[in-house]
């Protein structure tokens, strides 16, 4: 086992250095990143080898072996997202606030790194790169715990990692790699030294994070997603975005899990759209009146609050937008939902009654994505409401200061009515001086 | 006892409301509720008048009997911050964020509010309505507990809360006041139907909420300032700095607890700032160097980390900005520290390697407060790094959403390449349709 007290402060004191460090500097470290992960992809690909022959041995599924797998083909994306994050403006140093609060006293909110994070992730192998990457690229310390059945290709990447860190004059400690369970649990009690926790995985495994510790949490967990179909539905569009949702991908958090269908086009709509799901083997678990226009395995009250990650898809009949709302706030993970109509006033209804950190109109849920939306990588989808929420690219690894600079100004002489509060807004194109 | 989870989803049911509601509607309730605030001061006031005469009964000290006095003054203070927030620009709604994910597909970012907040906070009964004043202008529903000694005018304070949120159409459960301790700890069960809890008060305190809670928490808590005399400083601007720091207000987070001088000008300046502390009869306990050029007791490793809230100042002697650096960021509760130089690269160094909330460069630590800063009123000064840092305004009570607007898009065509991203950012002066 690890001694997380000495490496998160390891962490802690190479975080002060990156904290400081030119986006130059860091953006020179993933370049070289790249290049030390190509020269030493035949012990990568060894590593990971070893991890595949263990976990066929042990029976793993094909679709894990699957995500398991590093090869020359992972290599080769990993290689160019480090490169393309590299090119993405520095997320460090904006000013966003400049004000003048009483004359020769000016007030900057400046963006910076938060510190020393810990991310969990689960077991494909390329993650522990982007994640990494990500917070150098941010200027942010990391402890990094993958998945058990990656851990020799993690050891072979994180050692990758630290040299290129090192030999460009970063510190290598920058970013460490966790390697038991035991190694998180203890993890979790440095709330003096480590800032921020993002757990990827279970709502179950979330909560054991949170019950655990008291540093701050950016949960990626369960997406119980909705698409609810309008009685101003088209009804292809509907059937598009329905099969989409649910059958793109099943195993992911943004796959769709409820259909919820207006009373008015259930009769219309519902058949076309179990039609197409059946070609794909969905199963359909329905409530009573949409088992009276299709065939289905009655739905019951636990299967709105099931995340199937599978062929199976619950379906429940509304009467009324307000209905289809109060379903997904009260049901749903705040995730995404999706309306699919042809009224713009009921969309907008729908678009700000609903609280989750993604509401689309007439689009798959299966959208959800820090690379779709354009982000780059991300580092999770933040499941809770604070701080960050949906996709989590750079923007959520930075918080801010408040740098204020004066003569020598005392709150007495405000107090006095010496000197006069002006809060005059400056404009912030010339930042901070310092 | 109250039923917190009945009073919680009441909360949870009129913030479906209010975050729909139109900023209009908002303001009106803020300008109605200094309305029925005067038109009920009588009332208050004799609350008020039961609260302080038990209060004096029991004991309590003269400060404290001030801070819990509610009369016509901060009646007129009241009225006078309830108006300015209505003439505030309305917090919710802005689009952040535009990009055309491909052809007909829109993805915006959306200011909206945060849900259902808990906020605790201490015996000064004026912060009820800044806190729920600030709340409804934000569109969150707020669940208020006070201190004990002010419950009966606390009670008198949110029932004309609740009377103008009802009398201009918002629900009157968008703001409930909390009795008991025991409210508090079956509050913190609630994690399904709260979004955040903040908590002012002690580092002890805020602990106890984070342990005892999966809702993410804001503390508002200690603040252990420092004020750094650089080798570079301007003696009497240090002296200026360090007496209004630590005596302007000696009983609040922002009043400087230590002070860290360094070696090359302790014996010029440090008996000006002694001399100038004594009149102000401040006791100074110092490390053996400071004791050498001034008359003071001596430090011990636990003065370091002690929040005085009185006339007492540790003082430590550095012989170099890292150490002053190192002393803070490790000694210090990251609320707000500053340095006292003339030279613009050594106060550039500081400012970024210290890892506050707020670092200044020759101002009194003193200045680190909502008002102050511009924001109108605070709804607590945040000590942690993650959402919100340092004096949290309406801003603070808001978060976003994505809403994603297409024609039906499916993931499919982006995977088989039918379509292809664009990630086209757009200007953000249209903001969202719906």
């Amino acid at each position: 086992m690890n001694d997380l007290h000495e490496m998160s402060s390891r962490a802690r004191r190479s975080f002060t250095v990156l904290s400081v460090s030119s986006a130059k500097a860091r953006n020179h470290a993933l370049l070289h990143m790249a290049e030390v992960l190509k020269s030493r992809e035949e012990e990568i690909f060894a590593a990971n080898r070893a991890d595949l022959d263990l976990a066929e041995k042990e029976g793993l599924s094909s679709p894990l072996l699957h995500r398991l797998k590093f090869g020359s083909e992972k290599m080769t994306q990993v290689i160019s997202g480090l490169r393309s994050l590299a090119d993405l403006p520095d997320p460090i140093g904006q000013t966003t606030l400049a004000t003048e609060i009483t004359e020769g006293l000016t007030l900057y909110r400046v963006i910076c790194p938060i510190g020393v994070v810990g991310v969990i992730f689960e077991s494909r192998p390329d993650a522990l790169i982007q994640i990494a990457s990500l917070c150098i690229k941010s200027g942010n310390a990391v402890l990094l715990k993958g998945g058990r059945e990656a851990l020799h290709t993690n050891q072979a990447l994180i050692s990758a990692v630290r040299q290129s860190l090192s030999e460009t004059g970063l510190p290598e400690d920058s970013a460490q790699l966790l390697e038991t369970r035991e190694d998180v649990a203890a993890m979790l009690k440095e709330d003096e030294l480590i800032d921020l926790i993002i757990p990827r995985g279970s709502n179950a495994f979330v909560r054991y994070i949170m019950d655990n510790s008291r540093i701050p949490v950016l949960g990626h967990s369960d997406g119980i997603c909705h698409v609810y179909i309008d009685k101003d539905a088209d009804a292809d569009m509907a059937v598009r975005v329905a099969v989409d949702s649910k059958t793109q991908n099943v195993s992911v958090c943004n796959a769709m899990e409820t259909l919820l269908v207006h009373a008015g086009v259930l009769k219309d709509i519902m058949p076309k759209i179990a039609a197409a799901l059946e070609e794909k083997n969905v199963e359909i678990r329905g409530d009573r009146e949409a088992a009276s226009v299709i065939c289905c395995k009655p739905a019951e009250e636990k299967d709105w609050s099931e995340e199937y990650l599978d062929y199976i898809l619950s379906v429940r009949t509304v009467h009324s937008l307000q209905e289809a709302i109060e379903h997904i706030n009260h049901y749903g993970s705040h995730h995404t939902d999706c309306i699919v109509t042809e009224n713009s006033e009921t969309a907008a209804a729908f678009l700000n009654a609903v609280d989750s950190a993604g509401v689309y109109w007439n689009v798959s849920t299966r959208f959800a994505d820090g690379f779709v939306y354009g982000f780059g990588a991300e580092v999770g989808i933040a499941t809770g409401k604070l701080h960050a929420r949906g996709p989590m690219g750079l923007e959520g690894l930075t918080t801010y200061k408040y740098k204020l600079i004066g003569k020598g100004h005392t709150l007495a002489e405000m107090k006095s009515g010496e000197r006069q509060y002006t809060h005059r807004s400056l404009p912030l194109t010339g930042g901070c001086p310092v």
